[in-house]
């Protein structure tokens, strides 16, 4: 399969690393095309791995991973064709976090409680499948489900498309370990926001036990 | 322990009941002495259970429980005397949600990202030790926390205080059979905001799994 994957942090390099070692064919998607990170990830990748702008690894992926800062990930839509978009599968891995007031993190301005980024995401790209998933685990947690408790977590899932997200959930336990009968679909992407909005408590869990290695298990 | 607990709602009575049992004396407390459901709980109860208005139950508690709706909680405290809760524990189980817009629920304005009502709450009673916990779960598992998966789950605190919050744990433990090793400290009241702004995300995982009786397991 190709897969973009927009981003080229932690996030964005787990997957996109993941991914290629499971055969898929990937472009990773930068500001610019000669991005450092960028370079370097393909330098050190197998030649299922190729590089290019925002537009590029959109247009190059049959589906592709939003893995961009929730403060840019917008702007960076603005510089995709949206007819690359028609009918794809977009994983929205992003947060809407703001940092600059302290602990706990708050939601960006305009993009929590009545909103959220996963709505608005899918607003700038009407004609894909926007899935918000994958962004309340740390990165390599994302990509192998069992670095945690033998994989017995559970993640979630949002979207407004009832097939994308079946197709997305198999694509999970495929390709990054995830147990099918622990992924829980949440509704529709207005979702997004109690999803987005757990994230400041997964930060202060994750300063209260010490590491980042954790998941939410639902018991009952 | 002479015990406070303002509400007569779910919480309010499962709390009240739960206490009285273990032999505290507890008084509900309501906006009006002759609320009727205070007055059905007192009737229902053994001589440990009395009724009266907030201002008597938050005067008669050696501690008390916060069991209010989000929506009235800040304006009931203004009928306490505050001198009446000074270097007291006050345990805050309040929510501030609003239900009015559909689903998800949001944060009451002005409730949420930037600010919480456990903040509010310490501010309204400066001089008491307000701990947040018990927000994050149904009332039934609050006061017993065997009835989902033997007790091996996760509850959240919160607080400025840390004598104050570690009174609370082993009141939980003692009386609600909470592990002690599963009770986790989020910090300052401050993380009152993040531990509020999960439970949207509670009320779209119980939707999805159908039952309200389950809770987060944090695993490693």
């Amino acid at each position: 399969m190709n897969i973009g994957v927009l981003g080229t942090g932690q996030v964005g390099e787990a997957i996109a690393s993941a991914l290629i070692k499971k055969g898929h064919n990937v472009r990773m998607g930068s500001r610019t095309v000669n991005n450092e990170k960028a370079v370097d990830w393909m330098k050190r990748s197998n030649d299922h791995a190729s590089i290019g702008n925002f537009a590029d690894a959109a247009s190059f992926g049959d589906m592709f991973f939003l893995c961009l800062n929730g403060n840019v990930a917008l702007d960076a839509l603005r510089s995709i064709d949206i007819e690359d978009t028609r009918g794809k599968i977009i994983i929205d891995v992003t947060n809407p976090l703001d940092f600059t007031h302290g602990m706990p993190p708050r939601m960006l301005e305009g993009l929590g409680n009545s909103n959220s980024l996963g709505e608005e995401i899918q607003k700038a790209l009407p004609d894909a499948y926007v899935v918000k998933t994958l962004n309340t685990v740390n990165f390599k947690l994302m990509v192998d489900a069992r670095q945690v408790n033998g994989g017995d977590h559970h993640l979630f899932f949002c979207g407004n498309n009832p097939d994308a997200k079946n197709k997305v959930k198999h694509f999970l336990v495929d390709n990054f370990n995830w147990r099918s009968d622990h992924l829980l679909d949440l509704g529709g992407i207005e979702s997004s926001r109690a999803v987005e909005a757990i994230v400041p408590f997964w930060v202060l869990v994750q300063q209260s036990i010490g590491t980042p290695l954790f998941n939410f298990k639902i018991v009952k």
